[in-house]
């Protein structure tokens, strides 16, 4: 399909799909691009990427170039590569927010060569370590502001990602921005949270976490996520994320009332309609 | 090891118990107790139970009865057990609160054939078909006032936990439930508000779930609950509660004011202290 992509970042979402296309024999060779020399070191030792180059070099060669960095990086690199690209290079990016992006290169004279897309994927690890050849399937991935990419780039973009078992969709920037903050970026602050919210308690009760079953486990997974990597996304993302927090306090307080007032009835109430989130999540 | 043994309540917990036994050849004849017929029809079916009788029959032939009822349920039945038993039998119960429990049977004379324990296993299914066979490995299970039951009691419950792969703890019952608020009934609360959080948005979009992902799922999960089960664990262990979701709301207000304030230099360090949850959950 490929004969040359870049990897821009050699982390969980680029290396993952640069692991899985080099396993289907989609992509010849694979050249990976990152300021972190360790981490180059680690995705050559783990066969993602083929080579590595300066990000200048890395994209003049490469047919399709994939970024996945944090997305305050991204922007700058983004307006790099597309001053290199040429009518039939193709740039995608695959972060978790996508009005700054997409509004920093409004008006790059190449914006027609690069697709905004998100793949709704991820786990709270990082680093070349964490790719994963099972990645992305099943899930959705979102296509923004299609109409100002050129329609071969969107579909050989959509053809990968729908190859990869992916259900694409598409928004514009601040759609996305608005459901992202809701079913993942609010996630992410309510396992930081709550892991704060124990670990305070842990510093007078020790054996605290020895009880720390299954259903913790799953709530505070998200927790050990990386900062480097969320901070940009909270910042470039702050009034949708600010909107959905003030909305779970809200709901939060709610359950607070409740128990302070023990009127157990509309308890049971907030947990009978939490339940209809069965309809959606199997 | 055992003839005989009752359980009472044939769902999840005491399902997957007996599921347990049965196929290691630990018991010979399960006795289920239950007040729905439909559940004890389901649990026939499924092989959790061999036969099905009404509490008091149920007990007088048992060497060893196991509780995993509602907590509100848990007391007026565990009475009416310790009323028949004689001095060779065991109770045992398996509710996620215990200091409402311990107090009501303090005074009973059959108290120390009763053993108090709460295996930290569960998933967020409930009823008969969420029985599994390999629950319990691998968590740790509590058992409070250790020392008001006989030690015969102790040992042969705690042998069956250990047998199950369960490391075996003990506590007073009032750290239990402070204990269990932290790590286990918080982690319910804080999934039950953001599905009503993420409901109240899809009121105006629809499409909202479409994107829901990996960490929106695994954060989410526990609002499946049953609010029959989790409603007498919060009244019964309310105060603990209350503090808990007191220090979870403040530790949320520090990331809203963080956001409105622009404090992105608290927030990272925020973000950093709730990454060493990593010490603790693999």
């Amino acid at each position: 399909m490929f004969n040359t992509i870049t990897i821009v970042g050699v982390g969980l979402i680029s290396g993952s799909f640069s692991l899985i296309l080099k396993e289907r024999g989609w992509v010849k060779h694979v050249i990976g691009v990152s300021r972190t020399e360790q981490s180059i070191k680690k995705a050559l030792e783990l066969g993602l990427i083929d080579e590595a180059l300066p990000l200048e070099e890395a994209v003049k060669k490469s047919d399709l170039i994939y970024v996945a960095i944090p997305v305050d990086a991204t922007i700058p690199v983004m307006q790099k590569i597309l001053d290199c690209v040429n009518e039939k290079q193709i740039v995608v990016d695959a972060g978790s927010t996508k009005q700054v992006l997409c509004d920093a290169l409004a008006n790059h004279p190449m914006r027609r060569r690069f697709v905004a897309t998100h793949p709704m994927w991820g786990t709270e690890y990082s680093g070349p370590e964490a790719a994963v050849s099972n990645a992305f399937a099943g899930r959705v991935c979102v296509v923004c502001e299609k109409e100002k990419s050129d329609s071969d780039a969107v579909e050989t973009v959509e053809g990968v990602y729908k190859q990869l078992g992916m259900h694409v969709t598409y928004m514009d920037a601040d759609a996305h921005d608005i459901h992202a903050a809701y079913v993942s970026h609010i996630s992410h602050i309510t396992s930081f949270a709550l892991a704060n919210t124990v670990l305070e308690k842990e510093k007078e009760e020790n054996a605290i976490f020895e009880l720390a079953g299954g259903g913790f486990e799953s709530t505070v997974r998200l927790a050990k996520s990386s900062p480097a990597m969320w901070l940009p996304i909270f910042q470039q993302n702050r009034e949708h994320v600010l909107d959905v927090l003030n909305e779970h306090i809200t709901q939060l307080r709610k359950f607070k009332s409740c128990l302070e007032k023990e009127n157990y009835t509309y308890l049971q109430e907030l947990m009978e309609n939490a339940n209809k989130i069965n309809r959606i999540i199997k």
